[in-house]
Parts: C-alpha cells; sequence; structure tokens
C-alpha cells in the first residue's frame, strides 16, 4: 500500500466517528457533505481520501454506512485489539490509564510503570504501578504493541530503548524530545504547547 | 496572508525549537537538513514550508539561526502571551493546569473552572478551581483569548457557546464531540484515541 500522510490518517478516524454515530441511527447511507462537515474539509477532499482505498461511493447516492465504516476499520488496523503499557504514573499518565476513549477502541492499557516508590504498587483502575527497572521482566513473555511514554526528557530516549528492544513497536511520546528509534518502529508526538500553538496562529492571522 | 496547513504550522513549530536549542549553544547557522530532521521531514519540505513566509536562507550557508527563530515566532503569534482559562478540573485538566510546557511558551493559564463542588475553592498550582456556573462573571471584564476544555462531551457545547460569548476567541477541545462555534472562532480538537489510531494505522500497515 502506498504511504498515505497522517493528515489524511486523522481524517479517515475523524469520518468513521460519524460513520458509526451514523450506522447506531440505523443510517444506510451517508454523503461526502454530510463527512466533509464532520472531518473539518470538503466533499472533494473525502472522496480524495477514501479514493487511495477503492471505491465505495456511488454518484448521488453516496457511501454505505456499514460497507465504509468496516473498511476504515480494516484501514485503521481497529479489527482488532491493542495492548497497551503507559510508561509515567504521573498527572498525564493518571489522565490516560483512566480514559475512557481507548478501550471503546480497542486499546487495552494493561501496564503502568513508574519508577517512584512511593507510586509503584498503588493500585489505578484495577491495574499495579510497576516498577520501571522491572520493565523487562514484566513485558518480556507478551510485550505490547503500544507503549505510551507520559515521563520528562531526561530518561525517555533510553526508556525508548528499552521498550523497543523488548518487542514495542508503537510509541506515543509525550515527553518532550525527539526519540531516535529503528525505522520499523512508529512514534507519535503528542506536545500540548504545540496544539495551542496552531490557536496562537490562528488568533495572529485572523 | 494566504491559509497555511495545520500540518506546515506544526513543522513551523517543531522547527522553532530546534533553533531554540541551537540558539542557546550559540550556533549561528543551520541548515535545512538539520530542521528536516527535526521536523521529521526532508530538506525539500523545510525549504518550501519557510518560502511560504519569504527567503531566509542562503544557499550553502543555511539559515541564520536568530532571525529565522524570531520570525517563526513572529508568524507563530508567539511574540506575546496569552491568558488560557481551563474548564474542568478533572485529570486532564490537571495534567494542564501542571504542565510547565506552557508558560515556557508564553500560554499562561489563569482560570480553572469546574462544576463539582467538591473541587470548586481548591488551589492548584496557586489557582482556585472556580464555580462554572461564575464564569461569566469572572472572565466578562477580561476575557482570555483561549480557553481549554476538558469536559465531557454532554455540556461541551454549552460551555462553549458560553465561553464565545463573554469572548473566548480559540478554544482546545479534549471533549469528543465537535463543537459549532462562530467563523472566527478557532477550534483545535484533541483526541487521544485518534493519536493512537495514527499508531495503528502505521502497524497495520507496515
Amino acid at each position: 500500500m502506498r504511504r498515505i500522510a497522517e493528515s489524511t490518517v486523522r481524517r479517515l478516524s475523524l469520518y468513521l466517528r460519524f460513520l458509526e454515530e451514523f450506522e447506531q441511527q440505523g443510517a444506510a447511507t451517508v454523503s461526502s457533505a454530510a463527512l466533509a462537515q464532520r472531518g473539518g474539509t470538503t466533499s472533494a477532499q473525502v472522496r480524495k481520501d477514501l479514493s487511495f482505498f477503492g471505491s465505495f461511493g456511488k454518484r448521488g447516492l453516496g457511501y454505505a454506512v456499514p460497507e465504509l465504516a468496516q473498511r476504515l476499520r480494516d484501514i485503521l488496523g481497529l479489527q482488532r485489539a491493542y495492548e497497551v503499557a503507559v510508561i509515567g504514573a504521573g498527572k498525564i499518565g493518571s489522565a490516560l490509564v483512566h480514559y475512557g476513549g481507548f478501550p471503546t477502541r480497542g486499546f487495552n492499557v494493561r501496564w503502568v510503570f513508574d519508577r517512584d516508590p512511593s507510586k509503584v504498587g498503588a493500585s489505578w483502575n484495577g491495574l499495579y504501578v510497576r516498577d520501571v527497572a522491572q520493565l523487562e521482566k514484566d513485558l518480556a513473555a507478551r510485550p505490547p504493541e503500544i507503549a505510551i511514554l507520559a515521563i520528562p526528557g531526561e530518561g525517555a530516549q533510553a526508556v525508548a530503548e528499552r521498550l523497543v528492544r523488548v518487542g514495542v513497536r508503537a510509541l506515543l511520546n509525550f515527553a518532550p524530545v525527539q526519540l531516535a528509534v529503528p525505522d520499523d518502529v512508529a512514534v507519535k508526538n503528542v506536545n500540548m504547547a504545540l496544539e495551542l500553538e496552531t490557536l496562537s496562529y490562528a488568533l495572529r492571522n485572523r
């Protein structure tokens, strides 16, 4: 499959959310205009985005809701569940472990690690906070595909390397550093200040 | 100024971070290749991104670090500070209020609101959690430009409308709903499940 821009992948995720709402309401078809509104884009962009993956719609009839939803789940790799480890039991880690939006999408947080002895052993949402020093021991038998790094910048690269060595293949990184990982490991950086900068840009350039 | 894609704005933010590191180290110039590495992109993309805003670099010499950093701060609206209100004193709200990355970028959280009487009155980082019922009264005299919605989906639209009425012009939205706001209000949605879906997509399509 050819490489698709991340901005396209994000719009596909938004279209899927809308399709699922439509599915629940029992709608059979949806127009590209309605999907565009959900994705904050244009009908032309929707048709272009979906055309990457084959032909779904019928001119004048719109898209078949359950079929398109199923195809998007397939494209996005959501036909299956993923196990997730959260590294860092601070405020961000806590928000993530308790976040209800993950399990409904098949992202199941199975481990939480921290290095702070006062946090290790605490129970969060039925999960025990584990000692990050034991990371290899705990994860080696069945490593999660995805790990979320919710730790400070110092040390993040070292922890990332340990996770990759143990078999983790995708990292969601909240640490304010660029991680160097092998090419076959996916990294997605989350930076809240950067999100606000897209707003300051919008305010500046109105 | 012509409209710039959000993906470009995000890369400009990343370039700025790299330039500031270089500035601290006393570097006078930086190559487009080095900026590309930081932005997870190519030299050609860096040159294209920066060409939107005029000519900065000299062939063979690279970009002048302090000048380019200053210009990017200007483009991103970071030559000034912004006041920010956080709505929702839950786990995400708490992580945001305590997040050190905001003040260093000039985003100053001045208000936290919640509707839960057991939270109202608590002191967070020197800020008192206020009653969201009093939002208009507290913000009317000097409304913040930016508000962050860290509340559940139900009620988010109503709170957004109250914020807009009081004068807020940009919303960072963690609530899992599409907000309908006037055209002159900027909205940026943050959805952690969606971030993980860019990773499941990558895992699926390796």
